[in-house]
């Protein structure tokens, strides 16, 4: 298999950084992350939308216009023909001549990975969360900084836990990696708005449950999470997953709710429509 | 020159991490930094056992035991005969099976180079700081995140400010990599005790201030920063900075303050004091 590195493609056991790039000096750099299916990108166009703005707002320059990106992307997956797998796109802040300053030039790595998507069908169990208070820095740039995110893992684990979900002062932002959506007991989908990365996949969900039920994007509260009668997630690589419990609150019946089924059914029609479209 | 990496010394430009690393992949790591005088590790010690609090608070494994670590430090001094330089020992989240998980084993980087230490003598000048609000996960802790830092230099630059001072909702913390102090009208030196980097610096300026002065350490809002005789930042590479404009305003008489003075010159005798004791 091959990695993009800066200006060619290496084999994956040869790509390095010299240990001066400011991703290990200061943990500085931003990324994005896409499915490929059937050897597609799916939604790319939103995700690279998402890596330029990123890489502005945090001073970083992407060494390639958005259709030369596009194009090294469909190469890549050429070369490595891994049909079903994940492209993460990493922009460092480069090597820095003091291990604080930018560098002239970025990094630029991209790595594909087979990845095991879940299997086609609607999860018959949810998945318990657990909460955590914490605000994101730069929460809507999809910056590297996963510190306390891989830190919590331990206590995910212990807990049983999939997953947790950050709240500040009892307000409800997102999970390390997800979007959070709950469903009120009148069918209105809801997802918190601020302090939150705005995902594709939650971008794709809003659109398609404002065709079908009331849609708020605004504040969601732990209470309000209790409450609700559906909650779940969205994500990249996992599309929706149910939630029923949230710590040890069950969630509605505590089963994968009616309307979390019917947006996954529509976000996977959606893509088998958006991979027709490319061919 | 030489890089030590986790189980051999590299010339410099040959230390690589492959880019499976939990820092490039997700800014994970912790480090320290300590200045080397006249080949010898100033504060040794210090440095060292805060690596090893990081590296347990962060979950990570130091693959040496303080004293072995000790030893490679005095070899890697030996080897690159650098009298006057800083080391820099970085501890990442290893080689990622999955790029969020933590691996098995910690990747081990320690760096070092040449260092222009500000000149012996009290500046004759102080520094403009601007100030910024946010709070940083974990201060307590040496991680490597400092997405935020580097993130506005462009707008210290611009104002023509030497730092940048946090505060959240007006209380004070520290800079990105120095501890701030203030000094009363009365000559009680004070510092933040919240939401900080217990410096190595700040340890030993508060001792020394206590030999001579009223010291507190607590709260400290942006208002009595600016109404303090006396402001001066405190950080490894930089010994005391006198500060004599925060913002807008301009501290105490607008130079260097007489108390600030005086812990500069104990600073120094101290630190001669320790290399003395090392021979």
């Amino acid at each position: 298999m091959y990695t993009f590195l800066n200006d060619s493609f290496v084999p994956d056991d040869k790509a390095f950084l010299h240990v001066s790039d400011l991703s290990i000096q200061r943990g500085y750099g931003i990324f994005d992350f896409f499915r490929v299916m059937d050897n597609y990108p799916l939604f790319i166009e939103d995700y690279l939308e998402r890596l330029y703005v990123s890489a502005k707002e945090m001073h970083l320059k992407v060494p390639y216009k958005p259709g030369q990106l596009k194009s090294l992307i469909f190469e890549l997956i050429q070369k490595n023909n891994i049909p079903m797998s994940g492209i993460k796109v990493i922009l460092t802040g480069g090597y820095s001549p003091d291990g604080y300053q930018l560098a002239d030039k970025a990094n630029l790595i991209m790595v594909q990975k087979p990845m095991n998507f879940p299997p086609a069908g609607f999860p018959t169990e949810g998945i318990k969360i657990i909460t955590h208070e914490y605000l994101r820095d730069k929460p809507h740039v999809k910056t590297i900084n996963y510190v306390v995110g891989i830190w919590i893992q331990n206590k995910v684990l212990e807990k049983k836990a999939a997953d947790v979900l950050y709240h500040y002062k009892g307000e409800v932002s997102e999970f390390p990696r997800c979007n959070f959506f709950i469903v009120r007991k009148d069918n209105t989908v809801v997802t918190p708005g601020e302090n939150i990365l705005e995902g594709v996949t939650r971008k794709h969900v809003l659109r398609l449950a404002a065709k079908k039920y009331k849609v708020e994007i605004g504040r969601v509260t732990l209470d309000d999470a209790r409450a609700a009668n559906e909650a779940f997630l969205t994500s990249t690589s996992k599309r929706i997953v149910p939630i029923t419990q949230i710590d040890e609150s069950i969630i509605g019946e505590g089963k994968p709710g009616r309307v979390t089924n019917d947006l996954y059914d529509d976000l996977v029609a959606l893509e088998l429509n958006e991979q027709a479209k490319a061919r």
